[in-house]
Parts: C-alpha cells; sequence; structure tokens
C-alpha cells in the first residue's frame, strides 16, 4: 500500500509555524523569559527584544513603532479596534459602516454595540463580494464614526478597494478599521499606501504562533484600552508582553515580506491549476470571487447539489484538508453569510468549499487535490441521485 | 576577577519557562500548529491536545473543563471578568466591592466601570494589608452584584480571607471572583474549596509561558464575552486557540501542584533565612505583611530613608534583580498603591523593595543577596547622611 501524505489546503484557517520562527522564538522561553516591564538587567534585555520586534514591524508596515499596539490575535486587535473607537468618540456620533461580508470578529462587536443604540450601515456587495466605494461614500452622514471593512475576505478571498474607502472616510473625520488577517503573506500592507487609521494582523495567518497579533493604530486616532492594567502597549493594551510570541511574528512578517512576491506568484499559478483542473474535470461549479481581486491562495468553489459539509468530511477521509468556510465558525450548520451575502441562487449556496493553499503546496499536491475532488464529487452526485 | 551568576530574586513579576513546559509546547508550533477548530484530521489533533490541557487544569483546580476559560494572561482574565459580570448583571444593579491593594488589572476596570455610573466600595485593609470579613459583610448592600478581592497580593504576599469572603457573597447573591495569578506555585488553588465564581490565573507566574492564562468561570455565573467573534471558549472568548501556550500552561500547572509542598517548604525556610539575614545586619527595616499569612516566595521590605528606586538600581547593578512593586507598573514614580494603603507612616512609603524568591533559589543566593543588601543600605544612607 502506497501512502500518500496529507494534502493541507487550508492555509486560510492557520499556518503551521516557519521553523525559522521557532527558532527566533527559542531564546525568550527558558533562558530569556523575563518581564520586558521590568526594569532591571534580565527585563530589560526582554525589552531590547521586544523593541527591536515592534520597530522592525513598523518599518515592514509604514507605522512608527509607537502605533504598533501588541495583541493575542486577530479577534482582540478587531474588538480592540471596535469597541475602543466607539468609547472614545462616543460624543461624535453612534454610526458604523460594515459589510456583511465581514468575519465574525467585525460582525459580532457591531452587533454588540447595535444593542448599546448604535446604528450600522451594513454596505450591500456584489456577487463577487465587493462593495462600492460610492455607495461608502454615500452611507457617510452626519455622526459616523467609524467604518469597518476587510483588506481581504477570509472566504472567497476578494479584496476591497480600501484605499479609496479609507480616502472617503478622512475627508469626512470617519475613523478608518480594516481587518487585513488574511493578508501579510499575499498582500503588501502599507498602512501609509492604504490611508487606514487601524489595521489588524494575526501572526498565525503567515506562519507566526497562534496567540499574537497587533493592531496598527495611527497617531492620533482616539481608541481606548479594552484589556485593563498595566500601561504596556502605551497604554491601549495591558498584560505582560508575550515577548516570544511577538519576536515570533516579527521573523515571519520579515519572512512574508522577503518572500512575498515570489510565493504570491507561484501559489497563483497553482490555484490557476487547480482551477483549471476544476473546471475540467467537475460539472455545475462555480468560483466564487473569481472575477474580482482576490487573494492569491483562495479559491472558493460551489458544487452544485452537494452539501459543502459532506465535501469537507469526505476530503479529510481521503487525505485532505479543506474547511466549508472560517474555522472559527466550524461546526455550525448555517450556510457561510459570506456566501449568503453574494446573493447566488440556491444551489451555489450550501455547497461552498474552501481550498486555501500556502508555501508548502506543491503542483503533485494541486494534480492529486483535483483528482479527489473530482472523484468526491462524482460518488457524492451518484449516491444524491440514487437517494432523490 | 571572579564572576558570581546574577540572582533573580524577582519571580512575582515573572518566571522563566521551565524546560519540561518549553519540551511541553514544541510539539503544537511546527509540526502540530494547526487550528484547533478545524473540523479536519489537523484540526482535531489540535482540538484534542487542547481539550487534555483543559481536562488536566480543571482537575487541578477543581473544576469542570467547560468551566475554565482560556485568555492570553492575567488581566485579560479581570478585564473579562469584571466587564463581562457587570454587563451581564447591569439589571440587578450597580454596586462592586474590592479592595485598594488589588492589582490594577482590577482597580482600572473598576475605575473604568465608575465612569459608566457603577459605584465602588473599597474595604480598608489593615497594616498588613488584609480585609476584614465582617467589614466585607457589612458592605454587601441591595444592587451589590461583584465583589474582587485577590487571593494573595502580589506586593507584599498578604492572603485575604476568600474562603469567608465568597461564603457571604454567595448567601447575598453577589458574583465574587479572586485574581489569583500570584498563586499556584505556592497554594492550592482549589475553586470549590475557596467557593469562589470567578478565577484569574496566569501561565507565566509558574514557569509557564506568556500570553497565556485563563479565568475559571462557575456553571451558570453569568459573563458576557469581551472579545468577540468565533465561538471559541464556550463563547466567551474569541480567537484562534493558542494550543501550544495553553498546552505549556497545563504543563506547569501540574508540575507546579506535584512539587507545591516540598518547593513552598524550602522557599519559605529561604525567605525566613533572608528576613532573618536583613533584620540582623540592616537597621531600621520593616518587612511589610509578615504578621498576616502570606506567599511563601514574597517578602517586602522598607528601608527607612533609602528611596525603593535607588536600592532597586544600585541592586541591579550589583548583580541582582528585585523591583519596587508591581511590573506592570514600573517606571511609574509614585510610591506603591499597596504599601500607600497599609496607612504605614512615611518612612516606610517611599522604601518599600520586594524580594520574591522561586525555585530556582538556593541559599546561597540567599545569602549573597542579604550581604548585598545591607551593602547597598550601608552605602545609599552614608551617601544621604553626607548630602543631608
Amino acid at each position: 500500500m502506497q501512502m500518500n501524505a496529507r494534502i493541507y489546503a487550508d492555509h486560510a484557517a492557520t499556518t503551521p509555524v516557519r521553523p525559522e520562527v521557532l527558532d527566533a522564538m527559542l531564546p525568550y522561553f527558558v533562558e530569556g523569559g523575563y518581564n520586558a516591564s521590568s526594569l532591571h538587567a534580565e527585563g530589560r534585555r526582554a525589552r531590547t527584544a521586544l523593541d527591536n520586534a515592534r520597530a522592525e514591524i513598523a518599518g515592514i508596515i509604514g507605522a512608527k513603532p509607537s502605533e504598533v499596539i501588541f495583541t493575542a490575535g486577530g479577534s482582540e486587535a478587531n474588538s480592540l479596534a471596535i469597541f475602543g473607537v466607539t468609547r472614545a468618540r462616543r460624543k461624535d456620533g453612534a454610526h458604523m459602516i460594515s459589510a456583511p461580508v465581514e468575519h465574525h470578529a467585525v460582525l459580532h462587536p457591531l452587533e454588540r454595540l447595535a444593542e448599546d443604540g448604535f446604528d450600522v450601515t451594513f454596505l450591500a456587495v456584489d456577487d463577487q463580494g465587493q462593495v462600492s466605494a460610492s455607495a461608502f461614500e454615500g452611507a457617510i452622514r452626519p455622526g459616523t464614526i467609524l467604518a469597518s471593512i476587510m483588506l481581504a475576505n477570509n472566504e472567497i478571498g476578494t479584496l476591497q478597494p480600501i484605499a479609496q474607502l479609507a480616502r472617503h472616510a478622512r475627508e469626512r473625520d470617519v475613523t478608518f478599521h480594516t481587518d487585513a488577517v488574511q493578508c501579510p503573506a499575499y498582500l503588501p500592507i502599507h498602512v501609509g499606501e492604504l490611508g487606514v487609521d487601524l489595521l489588524s494582523i494575526s501572526a498565525h495567518k503567515f506562519y507566526g504562533p497562534k496567540g499574537v497579533g497587533l493592531l496598527f493604530v495611527r497617531e492620533g486616532t482616539p481608541v481606548v484600552a479594552q484589556t485593563l492594567g498595566g500601561s504596556q502597549e502605551f497604554a491601549k493594551r495591558a498584560g505582560t508582553e508575550n515577548v516570544a510570541g511577538i519576536v515570533g511574528m516579527a521573523r515571519a512578517l520579515s519572512l512574508a515580506q522577503s518572500e512575498r512576491e515570489t510565493v504570491s506568484a507561484r501559489i497563483s499559478e497553482l490555484r490557476q491549476r487547480f482551477e483549471n483542473g476544476l473546471l475540467e474535470k467537475v460539472a455545475d461549479v462555480r468560483i466564487n470571487g473569481h472575477a474580482a481581486p482576490r487573494l492569491a491562495n483562495n479559491s472558493n468553489v460551489s458544487f452544485a447539489g452537494i452539501p459543502a459539509d459532506a465535501m469537507v468530511m469526505r476530503l479529510d477521509l481521503e487525505g485532505a484538508a479543506v474547511s466549508t468556510g472560517s474555522a472559527c465558525a466550524a461546526g455550525a450548520l448555517e450556510p457561510s453569510h459570506v456566501v449568503a451575502a453574494l446573493g447566488l441562487p440556491e444551489r451555489w449556496q450550501r455547497s461552498a468549499v474552501r481550498f486555501s493553499f500556502g508555501r508548502t503546496t506543491s503542483a503533485k499536491d494541486i494534480d492529486r487535490l483535483v483528482a479527489l475532488v473530482a472523484q468526491v464529487a462524482a460518488e457524492l452526485r451518484t449516491f444524491s441521485a440514487q437517494n432523490a
């Protein structure tokens, strides 16, 4: 019996830590595992590592070091942005703008604020998942204090016209946040070019460790801390600094930055090979978001008539890890809120599967995956036809 | 020239990771660094590690696994407890009870709530830093929804009569939270015996990694999530699970549990040796909190006439890491709010230095530290007398 290695095609859910990243982290557990807020020599060494990591990350994203607020991940960064700004700007108004395709880490804070009397406009998206910049501009009104629109969608990969949106926001004094959690491996994250006030990323999406992320907070942007205590992170986020994790994130971001062009080009080609293969071998498929600019590693595919859960489970048994959408909502039986927002006919809605590739994905993986998907799709359709 | 190794006597600020803890974590970075919320085989293996860690920790603290909510550390656990309960119980009232010796991670959330119309009673403490159970009982009134009193103080080590306080709270339907961040290495943490509804701990205080902690939430205790998004942690705390960190915390807690008696006895003796040495060799010292039950590893000492900062800096230069109090407030020039709350004469207030020992502390360290402190105290007093 020949054993094939498993195919991991769920890089949008998480990426394992790169060995180089772990190597960078190791000195800060046992030997150098001190408190970066302590004033003694042991603490100062930890502080130096923290400062260096902050400066490195700031340099890469075009920020000042004091604009980088380390968090425990992307969800915390999003909650801090949304709750932090709305608390600070409550006197200016209570209206916000967002989109129905956002991650739950944006939608749920907005829903919480709606309970508290805030009003949220959710912009419609087109059938590729994009918002319109003119609709965004039209939604701004007196009392609009915050907009949160993601840079790239976590399920279908669609990019939003963030620089345009942020420009409209700036002209009308609307604080602009973008969830860029899916992006650093594939898109340059430059806060100056994007023009955003707030931007969230999470290390484990680009081969860094889990449990660490950051919120970029442009100087002068009013953000009130949500985790309170010590004055760490410029008094915007309390808690003893996770130096090892932060050092790992800096290393991972630096590697992502230097390899981005090469890796994106290679993965984009593999994605094309995958989609061409599917279109050739499987009938009745729709590639969601493909007509819009999208992340190089994402392929979200609907298989008419095949429940997405069934496809994911069969592929897992056959040796391929894929998902129905956000891992954070995995286990939920509802169809994806992102795919639902595209306004597609019913048959495309409950059959959407997310394939997301990464730096370890090979052409051989792609070919095996296409063959597996074709085989599983055929089996599931036969089964369903026999039971109709 | 003979080089002595440095003496680390700031274990209350942080403890470096134990090698056994790092070993337990290592499989969950590179090889097993997957998303515990993913449904495929890779995700399920991460989920199993997470479930096992949760069950192990729950077993040690006497909780059900579903009562253990992982956070990014002690500060987040405290903010979650305080903001989470007050939001859930706002309809029941807006009064809280706490004490002036709490960590800023408790005091600052209470101050935030005071801005929002909540009322907080801060119980007085005696000159050892203890609150009185009868004063606590007397402070409960209709509309009291939450009390937060720490198990052991982070600066002076004083233990509070938590089981008694929690009993009073339970009788009057007051949700009871305790910050136990300083305790797991030295005190059994059993939520049944303590009778608390909520309890915070942080892995890096007991040789686990930074960036991970937990909030125990007794079943039925109303707590609303503060970081929103996915439904991780029983919908009480969103964010991709930091499996490596959580596995490390479980290992660290298990080691702390099995070694606690031996280690506490040994460190308690070393602490006695330290304090005896100081009392013998240095004039005009006061050991803060020593007459109350206190943590085995803590010795908070005031040196009349010597500014605490000067003592800490000179000791650092001479090779000993100690602190003026909480690392989270390090760098602040104000005297410790904990020492201030003891109501001591002025000369004891600005001269309090925290020495905190740990499993690597040796009798030789203690003897060297006593000699160093005596030498530095003499120098600083001579200097100050010459400049008077």
